[in-house]
């Protein structure tokens, strides 16, 4: 099963025939439709397949428990196959599917592994559905409580807990989970680059340094219902005018503090063309390199939200998120001087090292520069080097020296 | 059944027990119920009950062809009963059961009308599923085309068409409707109002002179779909940002020109709180007492959506109405010097003036001033005095001359 036959394998699964964009959304029958195909690949190497308690799938080359009895846990690679509303194919796919081609490349040249590798596929990363990003790896390192997933809702209304019960799962099973996590030595997550840096400097792949601190803020303007033709300017209460303002500073906030600032999603009550609006909700993504430059930048987006009467909730808060010193070192090394990059998406590689696994990204070059839409992409030579990296990867880690040897695990 | 019990039956139906608000669309199930309500009280007063073209519902007292033959037609009041959404009890219904108060009081007083006397209820007045105002008398004047109304589109992505097949009806009957309306030789619609100028004068009944030009514009914002996170400020087109300056805009250029504008509706793709936003569309309405100030409002707004590269398509705009003038003069005589009000609201007596039918409206007080929220109200002897005046204009114009007299038509 060469890189080209998964990839065309996958590229049909959720893809929405008006935008060309996916829509493969958690618990969701696309979502049902990648599970299985995992699970087959994964079955077609002769892997051992295992799900946690929220139903991340992780497949197995060798035992992982005696390796953890053995005090020398596997190494895991892998990403996620759920996408954004309208998403591209690239975003976590690229990571899964380098994941089994690196898998492919060692047992072809007869490899056998010293310590485990395993596969993952993360469920809900995107946190499209639910609100919420890298569902996964959150609930199953405690950094969101299961309480609070099965209440999520998504725009339907449909709880978490609603969701995995018509998946046929039981979200009272749900938790976090030492078990698994005490499986993982190593973690490194292949991903395409959400950015044009990688362009910019004529290379294929890069070392991950780390994750800039982002956040999620909920903004919500009161307003009062009335007639959009009869109610004089003057008596008005526009819920929709203090928003507007909002994303406006939003931005002008962002470009004084040097960070990126988003307002993608909106809410309005009651939504009637010949209706004031009595309420609008709109989120806030805040995201630079810089902890202190979002927190102002932030500061700056609340104090014109309270001057309207409005109310600023931190939904999120992920501070910045470095990856394993000596880990990354060691894979410099191996690679060769890739250049290294820090990044702004969110990732559950960056939960994974907040949870104290011991973590690094590959980043594969994307001439677009763009992501979280159709236009996202990567030429496929340059999705084969990112292969043969993470195969030199996985073959230094799960064969020579222990990953957690000189890591901060 | 009197007033209170009339509306007492209207008042769970439709309503939204966590907003307290109606959400009365047509062609829904509580839309059915209405109409098997309006059924129901046409029965009970011995009315002969119609439908035309597009299913709006006409009960008559007397035979209106009968009328047409001698060249007499009859008198109809009434109004619509679907809301917009989280809507009040009073826009519509307040008429609808006005109609029949009267003409329980003309059938209590024994009173034998002349010539016929008809109670309509309109269907989707609000437009508030499908976007088109006054969709009811629009159809069957020919103000809208059939083919047009069928291809109108809800939030969900269902056509006119296809909710009209749900409710059992045939979308290829809808059209205009002559022989409907030949039979209305004048209409009277009682409406709440909408403002707070019958609460300033002290006074419980208005007559209606005319209805302001108003129209609706949909805002076109093109942007390029990307990462929230990894897209630098300068790398983006963000079609929020232009729709925030928009809607900014658009209050300015009210308070300008002296005129109202709202943008009460918008839908931005993909939507994701994650993902810049590829496209958002707004929705503006505005109206003013002056088609010439409206317009330039909507220049100033237009002028401001072009330069960030947007596109504004007028979705409708209705003229000036002004009603019958000696209908109104014959009225007010008869009412006593009430106060008179022009409206910023569309209504069905506008759509029916335009179409050559001699028209009038009466208004009764709104204490909170507030329109299309559960706190739009009207006090119960208010109520009872629209009945009167209703009451009053019908025995006059179905008892003595004939209301075309003198009239335009």
């Amino acid at each position: 099963m060469s890189f080209e036959s998964m990839w065309a394998e996958l590229e049909p699964v959720g893809r929405s025939e008006r935008s060309g964009g996916y829509r493969r959304f958690a618990w969701s029958r696309a979502d049902q439709d990648l599970r299985e195909w995992f699970a087959a690949e994964s079955a077609r190497r002769g892997l051992d397949l295992t799900e946690d308690r929220m139903g991340n799938q992780w497949a197995w080359w060798g035992d992982p428990d005696e390796a953890v009895r053995a005090g020398d846990p596997g190494v895991v690679t892998g990403s996620h196959l759920d996408s954004v509303p309208d998403g591209g194919a690239f975003d976590g796919p690229l990571g899964v599917v380098s994941a089994f081609s690196a898998v492919d490349a060692l047992q072809d040249k007869g490899f056998r592994p010293q310590r485990p590798i395993g596969v993952v596929n993360f469920v809900d990363e995107e946190g499209a559905r639910f609100g919420v990003a890298c569902a996964g790896s959150r609930v199953i390192t405690g950094a969101m409580t299961a309480r609070r997933a099965r209440g999520l809702t998504d725009a339907d209304g449909t709880t978490m807990a609603e969701a995995l019960r018509a998946a046929g799962r039981d979200p009272h099973e749900i938790g976090r989970d030492d078990e698994t996590l005490a499986r993982v030595g190593a973690f490194v997550e292949l991903h395409v680059e959400q950015g044009r840096a990688l362009v910019d400097l004529g290379e294929p792949v890069a070392l991950g340094t780390d994750i800039w601190p982002h956040g999620r803020w909920r903004l919500d303007f009161p307003g009062e219902a009335n007639h959009a033709g009869t109610t004089r300017l003057e008596d008005r209460h526009d819920a929709m005018l203090g928003f507007a303002g909002a994303v406006l500073a939003a931005r002008e906030a962002a470009t004084t503090h040097g960070c990126v600032a988003t307002v993608g999603k909106v809410a309005v009550t009651p939504g009637g063309v010949n209706a004031i609006p009595s309420a609008v909700t709109g989120w806030l993504d805040a995201r630079g390199a810089s902890p202190r430059a979002v927190r102002r930048a932030v500061a700056d987006v609340r104090s014109m939200v309270e001057q309207v009467g409005g109310v600023v909730t931190e939904e999120s808060w992920t501070p910045s998120t470095p990856f394993d010193a000596s880990l990354g070192a060691r894979l410099r090394t191996l690679l060769g001087d890739v250049p290294v990059l820090g990044t702004g998406a969110g990732h559950d590689a960056g939960i994974l090292a907040n949870a104290g696994v011991p973590t690094a990204m590959l980043f594969v070059r994307n001439p677009t520069g763009v992501s979280h839409s159709p236009r996202e992409h990567a030429e496929l030579p340059d999705c084969l080097e990112g292969v043969a990296a993470l195969t030199a990867v996985l073959e230094d880690l799960a064969g020579g020296r222990s990953p957690r040897a000189g890591g901060r695990a």
